[in-house]
């Protein structure tokens, strides 16, 4: 059989950069993509490079923050990042609008450039159903959108029924370089510990019995 | 009812900006958008601005040119435009990488931005079923997906059973201002009349027994 040919969605953080370890134990050919939509910070940018670079490859990254089309978030905007776990409410102020559509259309249309046979993305159990694009029912049907539309691109999921905890475990068998990840909202020079995604991550090794390997500001989840 | 406010794609050619008349016509408030992609010329983009400025719309450029991800067709690389009716082969020439489904995803990141209740695109019955991202299914698919991520945006394409002959006679009903319009994929001073779109174009016009008023070269299909 051919060897494998995919773009893989890398943002950077543990479930994009475990993806990117785990098609490349399958011995894939991978084009790992990235976006600046107009985060606050650069860090998931640096990180996404610095994983693709640890496995020797190239990464695209594609710079869509100029385009004016995300708006509201605080992601991108000037609104207080909120801390502890993630409630609805706070959740609602990180959406990007349609953020995740954005992303695979573009990836897709790489894909297609390419010669690729598959858009890989880290979609999985435990994200967030108050992100409407993370649900399962919207990425079978933009992968089935993706189909139609080029023919022979495939969106793959391979963590779809997998946890955080899952991931982790998975990428701590692959040696996945934890320490080069960045997942924090806010852009200090160590993660603060305290925001939805930094809790999450906390407990994903905690799972585990590990410690994260990266450094934290005093005072994270886990000390409370 | 509230007015319904609404993204409208809006390339510059007939179909789309019959539809933007169409649905002003239905006293909705819209939001026009177009898309630099590479192009060869400016034209479509000229042309676009004025249909918007002529029913007092401003609208959203957002240039996607510089993202590097399309290459590989006729539209946008050094590569010779076919003359005479589409083919399947000649058509082929002229796919950008899943252009539609870029355009859709990023109009609805704009309409959810915007609080739109819609997205409108001239998808209609004429359209060549060798662009898959054009074909019923694939519009259907993506209105799903647009809805899914999005939980109050919907697809419109009001045109879906219309010809492009159906569009310009509804549109001449509206007195879209056709001398505006830019169909042509070559860029120069006046319409070639002998590419596939000027050909359809130029059909369109003569199924209703009316003149095209854009200028042609000579010699155009119809001279023949």
């Amino acid at each position: 059989m051919a060897r494998k040919k995919g773009v893989v969605l890398l943002s950077g953080g543990i479930d994009s950069s475990t993806l990117l370890y785990y098609l490349r134990s399958q011995e894939h050919s991978l084009l790992p993509i990235t976006f600046k939509y107009g985060q606050r910070h650069e860090k998931e940018v640096e990180s996404a490079r610095a994983i693709a670079i640890s496995l020797n490859l190239s990464i695209k990254v594609v710079d869509i923050s100029g385009l004016g089309l995300f708006g509201g978030s605080s992601l991108t905007d000037d609104i207080p990042i909120p801390e502890g776990h993630y409630t609805d409410e706070s959740m609602k102020l990180t959406i990007v609008p349609n953020r995740n559509m954005v992303f695979l259309s573009l990836a897709t249309a790489y894909a297609v450039s390419m010669g690729c046979d598959y858009v890989a993305y880290a979609a999985h159990a435990g994200d967030h159903f108050i992100y409407p694009d993370c649900r399962p029912e919207f990425i079978d049907s933009i992968a089935y959108s993706i189909k139609l539309a080029t023919g022979n691109v495939g969106l793959v999921t391979p963590f779809s029924h997998l946890s955080k905890a899952g991931i982790v475990r998975l990428g701590l068998g692959l040696k996945v370089p934890y320490l080069m990840t960045w997942s924090c909202y806010k852009g200090d020079e160590v993660a603060c510990g305290r925001c939805g995604t930094c809790v999450e991550r906390l407990e994903a090794f905690s799972l585990n019995n590990e410690k994260d390997p990266i450094d934290y500001m005093a005072g994270t989840y886990l000390d409370r």
